[in-house]
C-alpha cells in the first residue's frame, strides 16, 4: 500500500454520481433565523443512543448556523416534494426557501417539514472538521413520522422515486 | 434543550426505515481471506482528498478484518444484483458469500465486484468507535466504474430500483 496515490477528483466525482441516495432537507435555526439545505449524505450511526450523522458543505449558508446553534433537524423528503429539494439546493435566498412547504417545530426549534416521510430533531453532540465538509454527529431527541408515501431519491444527477422489485430467484 | 431525553430505540428505528439508500457491498481481505457485508450507510466526505465514510456493525464478520487490515472496498450495487445483497446480509457462511458474482482486485486486494455500478478501493485513514458501529473514513486510491445500469435501493425494509421522474412544475 505504501506510495499509493489518491485518485483524481474528477474520477472520484464521476464514480460518486453512481451512489443512489435518499434526499433530505437539513434545517437549523439561529439568531439570524431558520436555515436549510438539501443533502444526501445522511447515515444512521447507532440506535442507542439514537444518533445520525450528516456531512454539510462548509460553504453552505446553514453550516455556520448549525455550528453556532448546535441543533439541526433532518427531514426525509417524499418524492412529491422534489420542488423543495430544488429550492433548498438552488440560488433561492436563505429566507425565501421556507416560503414553500408547511413547517413547524418540535423540541429544538429547527424547522420540521409537514410533508416529510420522517423528521429527526437533533442536538449536535460532536463535529469533525473535514477539508470541505463538516460531519455532524446528531443525537435524536424527537422523531416525527409523516405520511407513508414514496421517498425522493437522487442518482446520477437526477431526481427520481423508488420502485419496489420482486425478489429475484436465487441462482442466476 | 437542557434535560431533553433521547427518544426510544423503536421510535428511532421506525423513523430510520424511511431513509431510502443505495445498497453497497463493503469488502476487505486479511489473513483469514476475503470478507464482506451488505451496507447502506455510505457517504461521500470530501473530494480532495477523495474520502468516503461507512458505518459497519461491530458484530459483522468483516468488521474486525477491516480494523486489522486497514483496507476496504465499497461496491455500489446494480438493481440486478439484489441476490448478492441478500447473500451478503444473510446467514451464508463468510467464505461462501464470494461464490456468487465475479470478483477481482485492484490496488488493496479487497474484492471488487465486476457488475458493480462503481467500486472504490480504499485505505482506512481513521476510525471512530461508536456504541454499535465503527465509522471508517476511507481514502480512495482506485476507482472502477462499471456498466451504466440502474442502482439497487433499500427503503422501508424492501429492495427496489430507481425510477427517474420528470421535473415538477414549480409552484404547486
Amino acid at each position: 500500500m505504501e506510495g499509493s496515490m489518491a485518485i483524481e477528483s474528477e474520477v472520484f466525482k464521476s464514480g460518486m454520481r453512481r451512489l443512489a441516495a435518499g434526499v433530505s432537507i437539513i434545517t437549523t435555526t439561529g439568531l439570524d433565523g431558520p436555515r436549510g439545505l438539501t443533502a444526501t449524505a445522511v447515515c444512521s450511526v447507532s440506535v442507542a443512543p439514537p444518533t445520525l450523522l450528516c456531512c454539510v458543505n462548509r460553504g453552505s449558508s446553514a453550516h455556520d448556523t448549525i455550528r453556532a446553534a448546535g441543533i439541526l433537524a433532518i427531514n426525509f423528503l417524499a418524492e412529491r416534494d422534489q420542488d423543495l429539494a430544488t429550492r433548498f439546493s438552488g440560488a433561492e435566498t436563505r429566507e425565501s426557501r421556507f416560503a414553500l412547504g408547511s413547517w413547524f417545530t418540535l423540541a429544538t426549534g429547527s424547522p420540521i417539514l409537514e410533508t416529510a416521510l420522517a423528521s429527526f430533531d437533533c442536538r449536535v453532540v460532536s463535529t469533525i472538521d473535514g477539508a470541505s465538509h463538516s460531519i455532524f454527529f446528531a443525537e435524536v431527541i424527537a422523531v416525527r413520522t409523516g405520511a407513508a408515501v414514496g421517498p425522493l431519491l437522487y442518482f446520477d444527477g437526477a431526481y427520481g422515486g423508488f420502485a419496489a422489485t420482486e425478489t429475484l430467484p436465487s441462482g442466476r
